[in-house]
């Protein structure tokens, strides 16, 4: 998330209780979580582990638990809390103010789009010129929607990331990373009916323009899709996850979090895509593998009977 | 579609802007896609090799790119752009002009028929008697539902076919087929919460009497389902497929576009049936194979190890 | 189903025309289909096969269709058809009378809850403190939801059960179970978009403190899940089924009814759990098995070919 205009870094020391150590005149120009930042972000840190990751990121201001070494025209922010600390930065340049109308007066909706009955459009939303929304779709705040997309009744845009940090020092101990996230479509993009599309912790999921949606398809926070795509029914795709230009996931395809399925890939019905794959070819299997190569094991499998009598002599 | 009077075929090719070959005084009846064909029917083809099945079809008359035989008693309408005579057509007769009320004032609804609040119910709908529609359903323009049906909140009927052309010369090359057929639901059908049927892209799609159907399962374009059938949570079906009386489908189980599953088959969850299966059996797998046969060859994969060790002597 | 206050048993037989067998005094406390039956409960019978069972279970009143013994205390129903009786029974007391307001005016909201546009609440819901119920969810009669529950817009709390009996002797023959029971969500709870989450047939579907569910989730009815549990996108829970504590379910996973996931176990994506597992282990498949079991046989599939050579010469 970019603020509006450049914050003091001493104003959010202050606002989180933090030791600020560095450039005390330093100016913050965002907040991310760790998948998504850039030069001029605040971003948090609260395991050893991921310090170096964090210091060395494109992030400016790490808010941290301890003082480290840092680079020069970087600054630390020591709480005890960095999660919480985060969360509070978070909750003030977006706090929980829904509209408590359909649609709220400061939406702004192109000409010629139409939104039907039940349809509820939260604050700041932007639509683009020429669209559809049917009935009874939900597209929350922020969110951001180009010209000439269709979105079926009943499809959600922009819910909450499912994003938990564990906290196994108390009894509840899954604590939400509030989202302060977008999504953005683009141009000719058509959503069927009741899919969830979720915003992303800190930056944008995103549909590349001219990509074709079917039903029930769910897309997880941050995920980035390219243009053209096809995505069929029952679709599944976890967060941060990148889908280049022109790839066809064929129905209840499951895709897992932050990979890269490459250029015109095409991955068959109720496969499982968990890691990486290239493009410009077929897969098949849970997980995948190259299509023709998985269809032959089949008939590999099918041959075992035949193998054990003349090894062992009998079935 | 069936038009509500039969149309000269002179006004047609004027609307259309094509050269009319053949009798000039034919009357069109109504206007399909190649799967759905009537005779008296429009059909369009924009490909040589379609040309004969759409020429040879039941349709009467071929919006066709390019002069070619045709048999006595049919005609052709000879345009740059087939597919686009086509959707104007459609366009012409189910223009986009959506009821701005939750209930459309020409949706017809049956004695003893309950609409909980937040429901859509679209123009020229038809609702039997004793039904029980729940919150927050959407019912969209031409749908057809029968007498003592219960829908389940947040269920969508109607919704477009996930059907598009692909126009390789354009950078946005996905065209959508509008949709201008319905969804028909026959007497005693329930359905769950959550759950997308879409309408035929010209014809119907229809849920066969007495068939009972599970949460978030989505049905697509065109597909016909028997009587007294039961489809559990998550199941999905593609377009254009059959589904014969006393079919029962268990959870997540996915069905691949224009095949038959035949009378009394069971398939287990989690299985994805990718061509016709015969009736009366029980399936496994993805892609489904007879679920006994199936269930061994998990046998037989254990025995992999044993057979190695024997003939390669380690494992 | 708990009554208000104990009902005579005389006035249960009169209501459902039965013959009484047993003490003619004695008082019901509420009515369970078998699976939920507690000392004071109806319950009915109408297979010899299960007489037995109900005639020994916790329940104190069988309504069946034939004179049996049965034990001191106890008493029987006895009429033609049992379940039509049951079916009464529960319709006199959980009548169909659903609230035509978006917020039934029985309906209890604690302090800081928010409830945003288009959401549905129906009758005597009870929802806790600072909760946030997103735009268009539907939250149905008699459901019960703790403190800082947040549901996702588009979520259906308290649908029907998918259950039904089969009757082979009518032209439509599945005859629904009435669902009686409720749904109860518990303290900081999360559910995604576009879930749904069925109530108890009888009893309650119960959503543990502390779960986090994320979209597109669905759960059968009489389900109960543990506390601080992870149900990722597409999950499917069927009816009657027991998650313990702690278990976490990755996407598209399937698990069907009336079976036990021990605590602190973990399923990867896309598996299907068909049978009771046990706790504190990792699992893969469908059906599942151990991960890294499950893992090594992809590896022995892979070495077929070999073996194949080795044995039969040839490829």
């Amino acid at each position: 998330m970019r603020f509006n205009t450049p914050v003091s870094l001493t104003f959010i020391a202050e606002m989180i209780g933090a030791r600020l150590v560095g450039d005390a005149n330093a100016m913050a120009t965002g907040i991310n979580e760790i998948h998504k930042v850039e030069k001029g972000d605040l971003v948090f840190v609260d395991h050893p582990k991921y310090y170096e990751k964090c210091i060395q990121s494109a992030a400016s201001f790490i808010i941290i638990d301890k003082e480290t070494s840092f680079p020069d025209g970087k600054a630390l922010l020591i709480v005890k809390e960095p999660f919480e600390a985060y969360q509070k930065i978070v909750n003030f340049y977006r706090p929980f103010a829904p509209s408590m109308q359909m649609i709220s007066e400061t939406a702004r909706i192109g000409e010629g789009t139409a939104v039907l009955p039940g349809t509820y459009i939260g604050h700041h939303v932007v639509i683009g010129k020429g669209c559809i929304l049917h009935a009874n779709v939900t597209i929350m705040d922020h969110c951001s929607i180009g010209d000439n997309v269709v979105i079926q009744s009943g499809t959600v845009i922009g819910s909450d990331a499912f994003y938990y940090n564990k906290k196994t020092d108390r009894a509840l101990y899954y604590k939400k990373m509030n989202s302060c996230g977008r999504v953005l479509i683009e141009d000719a993009v058509e959503i069927g009916a009741n899919c969830t599309i979720d915003r992303g912790v800190s930056g944008d999921t995103i549909i590349g323009a001219g990509t074709k949606i079917d039903n029930l398809v769910h897309i997880g926070h941050d995920t980035v899709i390219g243009k053209n795509c096809l995505l069929a029914g029952q679709v599944g795709i976890a967060g941060a996850t990148t889908i280049e230009d022109n790839v066809t996931l064929w129905g209840q395809v499951g895709v897992s979090k932050t990979l890269t399925i490459g250029k015109d890939a095409t991955v068959y019905a109720q496969s499982g895509v968990k890691d990486s794959i290239a493009g410009g070819k077929v897969y098949f299997g849970s997980p995948v593998e190259d299509a023709r190569e998985k269809m032959k094991e089949r008939i590999w499998i099918k041959r075992i009977p035949e193998l054990w009598e003349k090894v062992m002599g009998k079935k």
